[in-house]
């Protein structure tokens, strides 16, 4: 199969504060997390962005090298990349923000190119909703499998707009407590019976290191976390989680509930790299024999 | 298979409160769940508890009913039952302990008769471990399989009496918070490879809504809970969820690996029917068939 995967995310710099130790600054951003993460499944991908000058052009070569088309990401001459830096708690779930600088994100507009505006699978990362409806409309396929992941900054700052962009997508890929939030309901599974009204026909519900949920209009499934033992950093996680989906799906001749299926099971491994180290070294170290490895080990835990 | 089910814990009178109702005074106690959930897969089982004079006569009739062998479970004449009032906070998990009347429970001296002293399992209902280690110490079969619940209270209160009954049984089965208490381990797998270090070959660890672990030397299982949509109590889950093991397990003609992740399928069943009404009324309302139904439900939602 030859399904190409058009991303959009943040590429960024991130600093990272632990209970166990900083990051420094380092590369990271939702669309960096996604493109690694799928390009261990598939090398026919690309990602929608904006950088600063500032954003070092080894870090570019490198996903290029993993095989992800970097010429939509935009490089703002005289600009600064994207910068968060947040602290987590101790009990490495909840975090504070420290510091946003936006910079070049203020006034990012994608504009997508002849190779991948036709794309089979998208995954708006998470983004402003005008962001993820801007590349949606600039998509020249009507049979594309939209794919999106947000978070609770915009149900609190631009629902309209995520109401509209949820209404176009197959996919939502959302947190328990967002998806409570946007739904109003604190049953997971009423939460995503409630989604499935809004527009996706199928619905991901994750629960962190308790795994996700998914659910359509005749499919439940259940998938537990895999069990990390030695949890580095969670930064990157639910990105490398869609990411892994993303990249599996593009491999199928179509996209079904076996297909999620064994998707939800990729996210989980390739989330599961990642939180194992700072940032995306997790996913820069991974290569696909490992991922296996996990697959089986895994597997036999589950049945 | 004739294995018979030997089960200690208390037979109590309970009132629950949560954000959703009262349950005036019922009939509850961890021996009373465990004991109608593991009927439900087996009628060769019997309780050794204590129970005052106020204790109602149709509620013993109802567990021999449910094939239960109340015999070894003592009245005292002019004792009160004991009870205890709870009230759970809006997440319907943490609980504040109203009120706690220990009453005949006091002075609980567990005695086995003939027919069960040999029993095949074991099962410790969660209780002071000087009232478990009495049991085990009665017990005639060298080759009985032990299963032992507790709580954070006798790690707090009695931990040497129940180090000392954790190095004798097969099972244990604790939740997540209590496994990191005796431990030390914050991450639930290793927690339980210490737990194996401590006596048992078999360690369960729950997670209350998001299911439980279970490994042992060569083995991991990871099990999701059952997504029940209307929570009304969750009083009883956890003796619930051992009842079904225990039921399940008696039913086999040995105990490995696949052996307990059936038990651990039955045992969430079991759980599940019970946290949906007031105290034991979801399980006094399941039939074998109802079980059963959900068993395939609950299968689909995992593979």
């Amino acid at each position: 199969m030859k399904n190409r995967i058009l991303i959009t995310g943040t590429v960024a710099f991130d600093e990272i504060e632990t209970p166990n130790g900083s990051s420094g600054k380092i590369i990271g951003g939702a669309g960096t997390y996604i493109g690694l993460a799928s390009s261990l499944l598939t090398q026919n991908l690309a990602i929608v962005s904006i950088i600063g000058e500032d954003f070092p052009e080894e870090e570019i070569k490198f996903l290029n090298d993993r095989g992800i088309n970097t010429e939509m990401i935009e490089k703002v001459i005289g600009g600064k990349t994207f910068y968060w830096k947040g602290k987590y708690h101790d009990n490495m779930i909840s975090r504070d923000t420290l510091s946003t600088e936006l910079n070049v994100l203020e006034k990012f507009n994608p504009v997508l190119n002849s190779d991948f505006s036709s794309s089979e699978i998208i995954l708006l990362g998470n983004l402003h909703p005008a962001v993820q409806n801007a590349v949606i409309n600039q998509s020249t396929n009507p049979e594309s499998f939209i794919i999106m992941d947000t978070m609770n900054f915009w149900m609190d700052n631009a629902l309209g707009e995520l109401l509209s962009v949820i209404k176009k997508v197959n996919l939502i890929i959302i947190n328990d407590e967002e998806a409570e939030q946007l739904t109003g309901e604190k049953n997971i599974f009423n939460a995503g019976e409630k989604m499935l009204k809004m527009g996706p026909t199928k619905v991901i519900i994750k629960k962190g290191e308790h795994g996700a949920i998914y659910l359509d209009g005749n499919n439940k499934f259940i998938l537990p976390a895999f069990p990390v033992t030695r949890l580095v950093d969670p930064t990157g996680a639910g990105d490398s989680f869609a990411g892994g989906i993303a990249g599996l799906l593009s491999t199928k001749n179509k996209i079904g509930f076996e297909e999620i299926k064994e998707a939800m099971i990729y996210g989980t491994l390739t989330a599961s790299f990642c939180v194992e180290s700072f940032g995306v070294e997790g996913l820069r170290k991974l290569d696909k024999e490992t991922l296996n490895n996990r697959l089986e080990i895994f597997k036999s835990y589950l049945t």
